[in-house]
């Protein structure tokens, strides 16, 4: 066993790595979801329990405390992503929700007819559907950056096809799909040439690899807690400060306003602007306990981990005749694959009969499917539990399926 | 003790009901958030541990099952408002998203210039706030029903004042200040003797009062999960089929399409078409727990309890020459009192030292605060949990309120 692969040693920090009847189960859907650590599950119960109270508007202590709480954990985030400053974290249910709120308050105020948005083809469904809704309302139109021929988004037919039209730009650091990275800060130069703005979608970055929101020059940054090892129902938005500061309200309610009347209401500033209502007060907590987890790791440790699970799956896989692989050898944490001749579902329902959890679909990236000329890949992904065991799982799965289908 | 407060003793079921140091702590800011009882605490920890997937999308087992758990809640969700069925039912952060959803995307395939909103004067901001913002995109006007001498939405002065104009009435079943209930049927059958809608904030009700949607008549209905003692980061908008059929999506995402080109968008059916990206999925599953839990007690005898308490708390607080009550005296399960020459914060926070939570302010209903003629309010809120001794303690807070301010 590689020391690389050896070093992390989590599993039995997961409760969830267990199947039914207490054998280990070979999760590789990790870009899905991820596995939560007892930490997180423990911050969400006390949070939940003990320490329950609302925030922002309780006179007693444990509503205070809550606040506290509530406002650390919008600053270890800040910290986590090297944002400027707690101000610039928005909390949203998840990127989507963050993408859609930019794309509605920013692209409302700023969005107009004869502009372009320019994203790539192998952008998630949530990183395409806002900013067509978006167009619409705007009489907008939409650019697609191609892929090179190894699957990265082609900054440079980027660099080509940029005008001055373009106001926003808005790409996946890491591919939900096929796990290739995109240099950030040479889609960032690009974007403000033209005086655009880059978003960037981090999902699948934010666990994956280290991610400093100033160094890579970006304008927004989005990602979600439970692929961060952390609960659903939370995500962050990051914004620069003077861009949030200035755009409109996206959901009306309480906490997000100064004064109400019927006759005029007055907003709060960015960004307790865009968190309209009780916010998600225990997940906020629990996405703290879970950057806890991440940062104690280290992002560096968990890159050099999943990048050596890649090698190693790939040069496994490679080994296999009917297995064609997608996506470029350096993959961040996600492998996509081909078995020749089977349906994509049907590996991952054979798979899963050998206590190996894969996807099989479109990924919500039906755009990268055509280009790929696929319906459908299977897909697996690693995470910080995953270890050679989950690689041989998956090795001996798919043996299993050729010998099925070859019969 | 009476029958009825004696009846539910349920305090050992909730661990938040503690103070730090292991005292009885008289947690009277229900109406702001619930405390949770273990059950639904336990039913988070098992779905973010031994039972995590992600749904909707999973090839294997455990995601199958987990999309069953999810799914079964919004059937019990819908079963316990009494939905046409579990389609009807969307999941949403809260009710203020609730709220925002139909306000944009109704109100943006709806609303016109000319046409007006008619809401009432003791909304909370949720209620207000977003159809300011649909009216502001639609140039429509709002309207606002007056409210009896006892502090009730005045449904007679409703009833003079709707015009075929009005083409959405939003108004809250139950006052989150006041405790005073709306007669939804009724104002169900003035709003549609226009051919409008009616929206009820239900955020107070459904913990307190038995809520039927079909037999109410509303069109639309919404509540949040952490006032239910469900988790934070979920709640519900209930919409009669064909209106949410019939309406556009909100945000765009994942799970939410039919079919995602750059060449043309399509979506899926209500309820998936208004729920793009990953959902909160945990704190569905523990909304159904907290659904079983409440429903084990059932809602009549909540009600009960909770009416014994105001009835109760308004005979002992009456008795305080210092006291002033708000509201009618059959509120549900939440009393506004003003303690004279006492700012509400002071009362707030010497009841703290006394191991006693009420809220202090203006309880996101400053409109309502203005016809009260009152900056803030100091409010006491009852739940499952509460008995005589909260109310004993906080005559004894109030008490010392007093001495201080008499010195």
């Amino acid at each position: 066993m590689s020391g690389a692969l050896a070093a992390l040693d989590r599993r039995a920090d997961f409760p969830g790595l267990l199947t039914a009847d207490g054998q280990p189960w070979h999760y590789l859907d990790t870009a899905a979801t991820a596995q939560k650590p007892r930490a997180v599950i423990d911050a969400m119960a006390r949070a939940m329990g003990e320490d329950y109270a609302t925030v922002h508007r309780g006179v007693y202590a444990r509503s205070a405390n809550m606040t506290l709480a509530f406002e650390a954990a919008r600053r270890r985030v800040a910290g986590f992503i090297g944002a400027g400053g707690a101000e610039e974290i928005v909390f949203v249910r998840g990127a989507t929700e963050g993408i859609n709120l930019v794309a509605q308050s920013w692209g409302g105020a700023n969005l107009q007819a004869g502009d372009r948005i320019l994203l790539s083809q192998l952008e998630h469904h949530s990183n395409i559907v806002p900013w067509q809704m978006a167009a619409e309302r705007a009489g907008a139109q939409i650019d697609v950056v191609p892929l090179t021929e190894d699957s990265r988004i082609d900054v440079e037919a980027m660099a080509a096809m940029i005008t001055p039209a373009h106001k926003m730009v808005a790409l996946a650091h890491v591919s939900n799909v096929l796990g290739s990275t995109l240099d950030v800060a040479r889609a960032a130069e690009i974007a403000h040439s033209v005086g655009a703005l880059l978003l960037v979608d981090g999902c699948q970055a934010v666990p994956r690899v280290p991610v400093d929101v100033g160094a890579l020059g970006c304008d927004f940054y989005v990602f979600s807690g439970h692929k961060l090892y952390g609960p659903t129902g939370i995500g962050v938005l990051w914004g620069r400060k003077e861009l949030l500061d200035a755009m409109p309200p996206y959901q009306g309610g309480g906490s997000m306003i100064d004064r109400v009347t019927f006759a005029k209401t007055t907003y709060a500033p960015a960004p307790t602007r865009f968190e309209a209502g009780t916010p998600a007060i225990v997940e906020a907590v629990a996405l703290a306990a879970a950057v806890d987890y991440v940062e104690g790791i280290g992002l560096s440790a968990i890159h050099a981990h999943e990048a050596a699970l890649v090698a190693q799956a790939r040069d496994a896989l490679s080994q296999i005749n009917s297995v064609r692989l997608l996506g470029p050898e350096d993959s961040a944490g996600i492998i996509s694959f081909e078995v020749q001749g089977v349906h994509p579902h049907d590996v991952g329902t054979i798979l899963d009969e050998e206590g190996v959890a894969i996807r099989a679909g479109h990924h919500c990236a039906q755009p990268l499917m055509d280009f790929l000329s696929v319906p459908a890949t299977a897909r697996a992904s690693f995470g910080i539990y995953s270890d050679e065991s989950d690689i041989a799982a998956l090795v001996r799965g798919i043996e299993r399926v050729r010998k099925i289908f070859a019969k």
